[in-house]
């Protein structure tokens, strides 16, 4: 198997924190967004929408879609298990994460590639007002995700799962590119829920 | 258990049209999103975003999102299978399901929403511009998927699967809203595949 990927971007960091969490070593292959290489036509032979991370399959076949590519990992090494164990548990554990990625990760995205000058050539054309209101909507739902761990410890509930990933590299890209502290926000469960992933050893993989 | 909807509404459909084809019953209690019953305080306490479908299981708790309350029906019911049989196959259903709301479903959403004087209160405040460039970029999308679908009889491959689902009703609701026709773009295999969806016994539920 071999990984597109790119260091510093939040969904290959996902990916890249999914596979830390379990221990799994794939071969990688570096595509340099700053130079757009994500948009040649050799890499949108690989995903037609120019995005990283791709998993190319000993077969030849293309996964895309950070989320696809967690599942197909966690068929392939299931302990530890991060997307749920069971019908039941993986559809709770989905709705979590799926939370952390619309009403947080999206949305961050949506503000930084909408109001920040250093994505003007990736998000043509921007649209300023736009991001900047998606940045209110970013700063209330954090409000939603402090309350939420407040009365447990983790995203999808008493265990790390992805949805911690998710929220995690979510709120690691509003650090750095929206200068977001849940902390200076008054969210203290929010900061203290994610100094603590912080600590993890995956917490820097794909940095 | 008992499923909070609303008749007409994208999300709600795709959830729908996931039960006929599974020929699953539940009770439904319906949610009167024109008269801002999904911001009442009773329907927060059902889903703190105020979105619709919501479903309530017979132990009290509350599974939101769409395509997890799909996850756990399909671990109830699960014949015939949408979703997908081993990791393997569930990845790349994922993948498909994913691009299907990734690139056509929120895009078509956001369009709509931004730019339609009938979400003028949904979406407050609205980007008009943004919206028009979110249309243009649907289109280019659809021309993507309907490269697609020439090359294979479902968005996922050879057989029906959510990711169709999802498709559909991303199509159906620009066709409500945005008066998009494939067919009259050229897009003829997008058009052929939506006139074969539309013939499903499916394709009616939810609306």
């Amino acid at each position: 198997m071999k990984l597109y990927t790119a260091p510093r971007a939040p969904n290959p960091r996902r990916v890249a924190m999914f596979m830390a969490e379990k221990g799994i070593r794939i071969d990688q292959q570096m595509v340099d967004l700053g130079a757009g290489e994500h948009r040649s036509e050799s890499y949108l032979a690989v995903n037609p929408f120019g995005r990283v991370p791709a998993l190319e399959l000993d077969d030849g076949r293309i996964l895309c879609e950070t989320r696809a590519i967690c599942t197909y990992l966690e068929g392939l090494h299931p302990a530890p298990n991060l997307m749920g164990e069971g019908h039941e548990e993986r559809a709770f554990i989905e709705m979590a994460d799926r939370r952390m990625e619309l009403h947080l990760f999206a949305i961050a995205a949506n503000c930084i590639r909408h109001s920040h000058p250093g994505f003007a050539s990736l998000e043509n054309p921007q649209f300023p007002d736009f991001g900047t209101s998606q940045g209110g909507k970013f700063r209330e739902n954090a409000q939603w995700l402090d309350g939420v761990l407040s009365r447990q410890a983790y995203v999808a509930g008493d265990r790390f799962t992805i949805a911690d990933i998710t929220a995690f590299c979510a709120m690691e890209f509003a650090r750095g590119l929206m200068k977001f502290r849940p902390g200076e926000a008054g969210l203290t469960a929010l900061q203290a829920w994610r100094d603590r992933i912080a600590e993890r050893p995956s917490a820097t993989a794909g940095t």
